[in-house]
Order: C-alpha cells, then sequence, then structure tokens
C-alpha cells in the first residue's frame, strides 16, 4: 500500500525482491550540486542555511531533480544533536565544527538537556521535513538520520573535528562510567528527535557512525554497539540503517541488532561482508568516492561490477559523502548506470 | 652467534622461541620523553635536529636508557625519500610536512631523481646509524625503516598530511600508468636506501604504510602489495616488518611475503589477526596508544591480557605511535609490564 511514485528504495530495505537496486549518494543534498550553491549563496554561513526549514528542503529535493536517485536525504547536520543539549557549535569554514565548552566531568553530562526536552529545541528540523514531504509530494521517501551516540560523545568531548580523537577515546579510559551516563543522555535524545522525525514523514532512519572506525572491537563493544541497539529497537514503524565507518570488525554484531540494512564503506569486498553479516540485512554502499574521479567509462564499469559483487539485497551508495570536487557528470554516470541495470 | 647484549628482539623477530615477547614502541625516540624535548630545544625545528647525525643517534638511543625497551629504533622521517628524489618539504607546526611542488604528470615523475643516485644524498641518515651503532655498544638491536611506496606516492601527490587523500587517489584512478611510473621510482629509490641502512648497521628493517587504510582491497593490491612484496625480495641478511596501517583486508596476502613480521593496529584481535596471516609470520603491535591515558594497574592489566591473546610469536607494540601527552609513567608501566612478564 506503499503510496510513492517510486518506492524501490523501501521494498529493498525492507529485503523485499526488487529488479534493480536502489540506489542514493550521501552528501547528494550540497556540494556538487550547483543549484544547491546557488541556493547557499544567499546565506551567511552553512548554520544559517541549515536553522531555514525552507532552504533544507529546496536542498533536499535538488537530487531527486537533477540526479534522480531513489530517495531523499533531508538536508542536516549530526551536531544538532550536541546543540540540543546545551552545547552550542561554530562551522569554520576548512576547519569544520568548533564547540567552545566542551565535556570534562560528570558535572558536565548532568547539566545538559536530554531526551524529548532537548529533541523539543530542534522544530526547524522537523519543520524541514514537513516541507520537504509537502514537496516531494511522494515521488521518493525521505530518509532522516543521526549521528551514533559514539559519534556524538567524540565531538562533545574533543570539541571539534581530529585525526585521532585522543581526547574523546582518554575519556573513555579514564572515565568509563562517566562516559555511561554520557552515551545514556545523548541515546535518549537521539531516540527522541528520531521518533520526531518519523512522525514528521521520515520513511527510513540511518544511523551514522562516523568515527567508528578508530575504536578497538572491545571499546566499540562495551561504548557503541549497545546504544546503537537501543535506538534500533525503539524506531518500530521504519526500517533502520546502521552505517558504522571503519568498523568492519562489528559487522557481526550489528547485524544482529533490530535494524534492516547495514552501511558499508571502501575497505571491505562485498563478498567478505556478506559472510560476516550472514542473510538477514541489506548492505548499502560501498564505492570509494574518488572513483568518481576516473573517467566515465571506468565509473561504468566500476558500478556494475559492484552490483554484480554484492547480488541481491543491495543498495547502492558510495561508502562515504561526496567530495566537493567530484564532477558532476561522474555522479551522473553513477546513477544511471545503475538505473539502467537489471538483475 | 649474535653479539647483542640482548637480542630477544631480533630472536622473536625470526620466529624463535622466547621466554617472553620483546618490546619496542613506534615514536619512542621523541614526543614523550623529557630528555628528548631538552635536546630538541637547541634546534629551531625538525629538520635542522633530524639533518644532526649526532642529534638522531642521541634522540634513538634515549629509549633504550630510559625506558629500557628490546630494540631502538633510527629517529628519522619517512619523508627523507621524496626529498632525495627532489621534492623539498618542511615541516610546520601543527599542521605537519607541506611539499610545495608536488607531482601533477609523467613529466614530474621522470624529472625526479631515484634508485641508488637519490639513496646517495641521505648519507647523514646513514651517519647516524653509524654513530647509534658505536654507541648503543650491542646492547640492542637497531632497527631501520621507510615509508612504503603508495605512503610515500601519497605525500609526493597530495603535497601534505590529509583525512582523505582525495588527490593522491585521484591520481590513482585517473593516472594508473602514470602512477605505477611513479612507484616503480620510489620503490627503486627506497630499496636503494633500505640497503644502505642494512649497510650501516640496521639488524631489522620496518617498512610504514601508514596511510594503507584508505584504499579499496582492489586498489591496495594493485597500487601497494606488488611494490612492499620488491622491498621484501631485495632486502636480505635482516628480517622485514611490514605495518600497513588500516590494511586489515591485506594481512593475508602481505603473509605470503618475503617479510618475517606483520604490524597490526587495534582495529583487529588478535586471534582474527592469526586466523588471516596463518602461522608463517610473527605479529607485532597492537594497543591502542589511548590505552595509556587509563590507570596504571588498568594499563598493566591491558598489557597481560594483550600477551595472553596472542599467545607465541608476538613482539609487543603499540597500534600506532605515541602521542606527545601521554603519561611517561605509564609508558614504563607498559614496559615494565612485557618484561616482567613470563610465557
Amino acid at each position: 500500500m506503499s503510496s510513492y511514485q517510486n518506492d524501490l528504495f523501501l521494498r529493498a530495505a525492507k529485503g523485499e525482491q526488487v529488479e534493480r537496486p536502489p540506489v542514493w549518494i550521501m552528501r547528494q543534498a550540497g556540494r556538487v550540486l550547483p543549484q544547491y550553491r546557488a541556493l547557499r549563496a544567499n546565506y551567511a554561513g552553512f548554520r544559517e542555511f541549515m536553522f531555514d526549514p525552507a532552504a533544507a528542503a529546496e536542498a533536499t529535493i535538488q537530487p531527486i531533480d537533477e540526479l534522480g536517485v531513489d530517495a531523499a536525504i533531508i538536508f542536516s547536520d549530526i551536531l544538532v544533536i550536541p546543540e540540543a543539549m546545551g552545547l552550542v557549535y561554530d562551522m569554520v569554514e576548512k576547519r569544520g565544527p568548533i564547540f567552545p565548552k566542551t565535556i570534562k566531568s560528570a558535572y558536565d553530562v548532568k547539566s545538559l538537556v536530554a531526551g524529548e526536552e532537548a529533541a523539543a529545541k530542534l522544530d526547524y528540523v522537523y519543520e524541514a521535513l514537513r516541507i520537504t514531504k509537502r514537496d516531494l509530494n511522494n515521488r521518493v521517501p525521505l530518509i532522516g538520520f543521526a549521528g551514533a551516540p559514539w559519534t556524538i560523545f567524540a565531538y562533545m568531548v574533543e570539541g571539534s573535528g581530529s585525526k585521532t580523537f585522543s581526547k574523546a577515546k582518554e575519556f573513555l579510559y579514564r572515565y568509563p562510567e562517566i562516559s555511561h551516563q554520557l552515551l545514556d543522555r545523548i541515546t535518549d535524545t537521539t531516540i527522541a528527535y528520531l521518533k520526531q522525525k518519523v512522525a514528521n514523514g521520515a520513511d527510513l532512519i540511518q544511523i551514522f557512525d562516523s568515527w567508528a572506525g578508530i575504536l578497538s572491537p572491545a571499546q566499540y563493544r562495551e561504548f557503541a554497539t549497545q546504544y546503537i541497539a537501543k535506538i534500533c529497537t525503539a524506531i518500530t514503524n521504519v526500517p533502520v540503517t546502521v552505517f558504522s565507518k571503519g568498523a568492519w570488525f562489528a559487522l557481526d554484531e550489528l547485524a544482529q541488532l533490530d535494524c534492516q540494512v547495514l552501511g558499508l564503506d571502501w575497505n571491505i569486498e562485498p563478498a567478505e561482508a556478506r559472510k560476516r553479516v550472514g542473510d538477514k540485512v541489506v548492505l548499502q554502499g560501498n564505492m570509494d568516492p574518488c572513483f568518481l574521479y576516473a573517467d566515465a567509462a571506468t565509473v561504468k564499469k566500476g558500478v556494475q561490477d559492484m552490483i554484480k559483487s554484492f547480488g541481491p539485497k543491495h543498495i547502492v551508495n558510495l561508502g562515504h559523502g561526496l567530495y566537493p570536487d567530484i564532477p558532476l557528470d561522474n555522479v551522473r554516470v553513477f546513477v544511471d548506470t545503475v538505473k539502467e541495470y537489471n538483475y
């Protein structure tokens, strides 16, 4: 009883047999589209843009019009969660996010706002979802997302991006109990937030654990997987995708969670991933974004090879977000090759 | 017929049965030692320091005196190779290496100096080895090292450190033939350089593929493993260690090379690594450097657990270099716990 003109993405995410794999691209909203750059030029910065629900909705829909992908993903940022909890951040050109205030103690953790109270502060995101749903007019499903608790924790303690996130990891090693308290509060907030996203029209939820790959398997088990598990269990009614970048070692455990799709980066070959996760989940990914710097014929062949390697239960995507300088023509080749494919 | 007072490291690297695992630490020379900081304060910058063979030798020996590790590793930098080939670099505080000139074309590759002619420019490194050997006075073996060809290529094309090395990877995807020409020339230079290191006293050679983990398995096979293989085959008389950070997916292929030891980062559990590589090679690693931020009792227990998990054919190390703010007392606990251990 799906009401979408194109419901391929949702059918595939639920594990149904489909005629070809669906395709969407991480960072499809923004970055490579000239239409996005034109729209974005009217705003002082990334945050001003994100705070305007009409602008976020327009950026969300642009790749549907321009690239013909099978799903939209709401234009937003994973760091709205720390902000709603009390840590305001700034987005600095070429440096990324900076948090002037970070978490240093149990007192800091207790001082945060959390759960529904925090999630209630993000109405501009829900409004963007409502506008998007209206303007998408049932063409394709809409993906809502959040950062995984460990990744959000990493920013809240480190205060910025980092190659090693050694401050955040030091916190885990030195203060495991306070770490769990913070992860609990982030998890509660994320669940309340994602429930609101579903209530406002998200058809699938993707959880991004961008910094999964810097933890050891033991730490990932203790500080990451169990919180992702809580979110997966709490989100009912819509499928859930978990994308733990770099955490190849955790794929078997993630596959046991109450999620339908696992995202993959390009470090793992499809056959190896399938061997690790079994038959239950759908796999999403996993071409190296840099592959799109190659010539068009190579990209086309690469996409076809990837689809063959994955076989069924596959959603096509890159293994990470688009880079801003990736040629738009090759992004089109990527999408079009998938759409011409027949299993 | 080893002439070392302590030859545990070499015996273990050759796969011999030993009474306890040997221990050394990546970045043991420099960074955490107050003696290093005092010595280094006499020099304008990292490069001035590195260019002085007497200073490099002193920094190399400091951790033997201060920490009691079972091997010394020559104080130097992997980027001396691009420099000898014609790309001078600068080391910028808090930013890392910057190459004003980078490789952009086949012409640039042809213009480089390579092989023995390039290696001959690095006499200050060989002199540092000679002084170190003299002053070590056969207390422990000395490790010589080089970057793996892909990692050196990455810097020569990208021109600096990077989270994604997307320029270097773009080059691989767009110009595979020129890439192979450059990798060939880097490999020839590295072999000539490492032979000189062995001739001047290095007892074991470690190859660092620091950026292995950003390539896909297919790219690693095409652009990395075969060049490491050439180096392994060319280095005779001493054992070779290959440390391809992040390349868990290549461990089985690396284990087939003519090398004796494989380095591991902390993303892989010892049992999984052993399963992948079989019985031939010795494994080196792999504690998360951030583990050393924990309290001393936790560090001690962690080291003991790690040794038990690895079992025999193991050299203790971290999974990456020491960070400058890691407490020196915990570095001592790390080393001492290994030295008190009995299989």
